[in-house]
Formats: C-alpha cells, sequence, structure tokens
C-alpha cells in the first residue's frame, strides 16, 4: 500500500465491452486509439513497466520487443525463465509483493505501470498491490478471449477519478483503489 | 434485427467493473443506486421484460415476484419450467429468437428488456437479438460472480450512444448494436 507521495502501480490496459485485453491468439486489432485520444499525459506519469511473461511473448511475436522507449525500465516478471537484464528488459523471478516493494524503495520514481496481462493483473489484486486503474473501454464485445480480470482474487473497492469519451466511443476510465474499511459515502 | 420504428431488445443491467452482474450466491448488495440517478427515463421506453430461468428464481427467492408492475408484460424463458401465465408472470418455452420475433409482431409495443442473466444473455447474443446495451457500471472489482457477458458468442460491434458519470463513482453507458459491415468511421 502506497503512502502519500509514493510510487503508484497502475494497472492500465485497453479492453473490449466484455473485458478482454486480447482475442485468444493474443491478438488486439479490436483496439483504436481515437485522433482526440493521446497516451502522451499517461506515459509522463510512469518511468517503469510490469508486464508478464505471456504477454512478454506475444508482444515479441508481434515484434513490438525493446521495452517501451528509452525512459522505460521494462520488467518481465516470470518464474520459468532466466532472470536477468537481455532485450532491453528486466527479467525477474521474484514475487509481485517483492518487485514493488523494491521498486516503491526508490522513493524518486515515477508511477509503475502493470500492463498485463490479465494472470498477471489477477497475482497483483490477490496482493493488493493495484493502487489505480486505468482502462480504455472499446465499443465492442469480442464473446471470447484472454481477460484483464480473470476470476480468483478478492473483493477490491475503487472510486472513480475520471470517466472521459472520446470519439469512435472509446471512454477513458480511473479509478483508484480506496482500502479503508469504512462505508462508501 | 429491428426495422425502423420496431421494438428494440435492450439489455439493461447494472454490473462491477469486472463485469458480474452479481455475486456467486445471486446477491446483488454491491449494486447501488445514487441520489443523481432514475431508472424512471429507462422504465419510459420498455413494457416487456425478458429473463431467464435462474434470474427468476434468484429474485423470486429475495422475495421480489410478480413482475416489474403492473405495466410491465415479464416473460421467463425456460426449457424445463411449464409454459402458461402464474405470479404475475409468462413462462414460455419458446427459443429467444421465436419469442422476440412474436413481440415484434406487435408493432404497437415499446422496448423489450434483457434483464439476464448471463447464460440468457449469450443466447441473445448468439442470436444476435441485442439491439442496445444499457450498462451501469460500479467501482468495485468482485473477483468472482455471475457473469454478465460468459464467453461463447460471435463478436458483436457497437456504437456508444451515451456515457455519464453519477455520483458515487457509478457511471451509465448506452450502446447501440452496428450491423453494417462497413468500417467504423
Amino acid at each position: 500500500m502506497p503512502k502519500q507521495n509514493e510510487r503508484k502501480v497502475v494497472l492500465g490496459l485497453g479492453i473490449s465491452l466484455d473485458g478482454y485485453i486480447a482475442r485468444r491468439d493474443g491478438s488486439v486489432d479490436f483496439l483504436f486509439m481515437p485522433k482526440d485520444y493521446s497516451m502522451a499525459p499517461f506515459f509522463k506519469t510512469i518511468d517503469t513497466a510490469i508486464m508478464g511473461r505471456k504477454t512478454y511473448e506475444i508482444a515479441k511475436s508481434m515484434g513490438s520487443g525493446g521495452g517501451y522507449g528509452g525512459k522505460m525500465v521494462s520488467y518481465v516478471m516470470s518464474r520459468t525463465l532466466p532472470p536477468g537484464e537481455r532485450e532491453g528488459m528486466i527479467f525477474t523471478q521474484e514475487s509481485p509483493p517483492s518487485l514493488v516493494f523494491r521498486l516503491r524503495e526508490k522513493k524518486q520514481g515515477k508511477d509503475i505501470w502493470m500492463m498485463g496481462g490479465g494472470e498477471l493483473a489477477r497475482e497483483f489484486l490477490r496482493a493488493d498491490l493495484i493502487d489505480e486503474l486505468y482502462l480504455g473501454v472499446v465499443p465492442v464485445l469480442l464473446g471470447e478471449g484472454l481477460p484483464l480480470f480473470p476470476s480468483g482474487f478478492p473483493q477490491r473497492d475503487f472510486t472513480l477519478l475520471e470517466n472521459k469519451t472520446y470519439s469512435r466511443g472509446l471512454i477513458a476510465l480511473k479509478y483508484e483503489r480506496i482500502r479503508s474499511k469504512s462505508k462508501k459515502k
């Protein structure tokens, strides 16, 4: 749980209206970026990305290796791949709480982007490591695919920070985790 | 597919941010109705409700039988329960396309509310009978429950008609089915 001014972990992804981050084969052709929308403000708030092994492999098979630009530090969490730095990424076998704790110790850093996939998101939600959600919802029901929120974690309450509508029906939602046990207003 | 001025089928439900209409036991305690939100405008547009057998049984066990008020005609779709009128409802063993076709023949009617559950919604989506979505999304991840959109239907494209934010972080989304095969703008 981040203290004030501590680095937040933001689960940020584009999803279909039925909650899929990708089709079964990993393709994300249904996602789109409207002209009036930009990820630049989001990217300004983060300097570190964390992804699961499957997300890394799908990204790699699609030719988008090497992390997300020079300033972003990218972690791949995998229990099977050897740890260490290569391909512009840092591979680690740490647990999510351990990695997040270590990243938060560097107090100077910006926020941390948890970029998927769903299985890693579930591990983060189980450990209650997600401080914000930043979701772009596209107006399509895929009917099947890889879910952002596969079942199997305890209830997590949030408060809505932002709800914006962009062209072509994209909506961008920002939520903040509420950890107090008091009743919502 | 409804022609102009034909009665539309609206899938309308409150859901958690991870897409659940209820907890596993059917309870919907996580849903709430903000003071600045009203279902009255929606209810004005419909005069018929359709629900699945499980939704009917959960509603009954929670003591809300007898349909949804005097003016609403409520159908329960079940292959196992005997057809006929009782408890203020009409039980039918028809297929979704057959029931919707029959309801649309009554051209004077208002729109038709498909009120769940997820398994019946999937049947409707398979048969491409859903013309509009009207979703109230509450700011909580349940982690498990009964999904509104269980997997197993073909991709269905929509266009966003409305996105409104209410107090306590409820967002109300209205989508319309796009059936043309032309590319989205």
